[in-house]
């Protein structure tokens, strides 16, 4: 009896962009190991392989995303916009509905979403708002997870945002979401405060830990870690997962270190979402240039971890 | 005719911890590239040999730095802090001097220092201190420097800091030191703040990096940089200098990358000044352990690169 594989929708994104040839390309690949459904019309479709030049995929299931228009490689459209939405919410319903396990999201260009009126900044704003829960950013590879506490904010507001119980209930969702037993966690001053001699946030993130690790009966995280030797490579053998205070503290190690490799993921809702953690790439696409498709690969595998972990 | 090596003066840290095993097992490969002098005496020189049960190398020049006690191997003391801090000085004495080209100063123990009632908390301020001027602290090794425009303060004091006035003087003094005709100066906010939707601190550096330009007559600033992919694969192609507008934002990534190798160099002063940027390692120190010696030979070598330059 072979084991029935995971179901996976597939939002098509810019067609303008990179996206649908990242999709035909990895497409025999990734069906080993998942379902995918890909949400985009035949016609679209049909463009796209003739801008490309190349077939489409044997075997490419799709989910009817309704809409027509030329595509212009790599042209901020209000049509491409308004169709990389439609695509994305096409997948969202599918998993809403669980004619899906997850979903995996190409990339999508904001300025077109802009043009098209769509007044989201980008996927996770939507998924927020959709689902009306508090999504979990986690940005990474296999080697190296990070969640972030503080998103898209201006560096001066972050520290103001971290106190105990905002964390502590981020904590123990993270937990919930990637039940990994062994998760670091930044401080947010350099060397996390040095005892409070540089700021003191640290105290409201050392409570919160420790009240997260009572909740949850286990010392599950461990901090606040000295954030500029937490990502060293002695620190990294023993912490998998990380949970940063702001964007760029975990976001520039982690591109320092798997540029490529990365992923975006969405926890802490109903669906299981993970995309690419590039964008559209405007500039090579429809050029048959040699576009990189280890993080869509990345993507599509880690919703299957997701899937298996949930089940 | 043989060039005359340039002379290097090393205080020689806090003798409870490994600076002087560092010492004794580098001294015949620097000696091939500058002429050391070792900021210590005959009876602690013997000391330290009967504990790290080793011969002193051959042609060990000393400044005999005075003082004496009982080494106590991995030991917070009133004496060894003293005495660090004493060896120290007379490096600083000798660079002030021009008896020596430059100096390189192995790890010193904060809480050693703080017990022999020095009030410093390291290296950098003692140098402030002494030629009353605003020392640069730079990080890294020769594939990527980062200088810092704010060192050890909270974090959320560093946005208030970030004004073109300050910047400017520190990016022309920052070239000055190094001569790179291409350094990355990054931003405070997450994306560089996209265009001033998240935060707009950006502003400022804008105009800084204008300015010092414009002063320097090249265009040897780049930026704002995004901070969180300025030291990704492809732009570190770009990029070795770069310029953080604080401590973490440039030493996360630093130290995810070259752990080992990196050094601590005190820019925009009087004298040539580098370190190793770890600290005592009382753990390890006296007990044979394979101790990293690759700081200690990048600090010597980029010593005798700033040498070169300034003459």
């Amino acid at each position: 009896m072979t084991k029935e594989l995971p179901k996976i929708a597939i939002s098509i994104g810019d067609l303008n962009g990179i996206g649908i040839e990242i999709a035909f390309k990895c497409h025999d690949d990734i069906s080993k190991i998942c379902h995918p459904i890909y949400c985009i019309n035949n016609k679209m479709l049909k463009k796209a392989s003739e801008e490309l030049k190349t077939k489409i995929p044997e075997n490419f299931e799709i989910h009817k995303t309704k809409g027509e228009f030329e595509i212009k490689p790599g042209t901020v459209t209000k049509k491409s916009g308004k169709y990389s939405y439609d695509s994305f919410m096409d997948a969202i319903n599918l998993a809403n509905k669980k004619e899906v396990d997850a979903i995996c999201t190409l990339p999508i260009n904001k300025e077109s979403w802009n043009k098209a009126g769509i007044r989201y900044k980008g996927h996770t704003e939507v998924l927020r708002d959709y689902f009306g829960k508090n999504a979990i950013m986690m940005l990474g590879c296999s080697k190296m997870f990070v969640a972030l506490f503080t998103e898209h904010i201006a560096l001066r507001k972050v520290a103001k945002k971290i106190n105990e119980e905002d964390l502590t209930q981020f904590l123990i969702d993270f937990y919930n979401n990637v039940k990994n037993d062994n998760i670091g966690v930044l401080g947010l001053n350099p060397h996390a405060s040095d005892n409070g001699v540089l700021g003191d946030e640290e105290v409201e993130i050392f409570k919160a830990i420790k009240k997260a690790n009572k909740h949850l009966g286990k010392d599950i995280f461990k901090g606040p870690l000295v954030p500029d030797t937490a990502f060293s490579p002695l620190s990294r053998k023993n912490y998998t997962y990380f949970v940063a205070m702001y964007h760029d503290q975990g976001l520039a190690p982690l591109k320092a270190l798997y540029f490529d490799e990365s992923i975006n993921v969405s926890l802490n809702l109903p669906i299981i979402r993970t995309s690419v953690d590039h964008g559209t790439a405007f500039n090579i696409a429809y050029k048959n240039e040699n576009v990189n498709t280890q993080s869509y690969i990345n993507a599509i595998k880690e919703a299957i971890n997701l899937v298996s972990k949930q089940k």
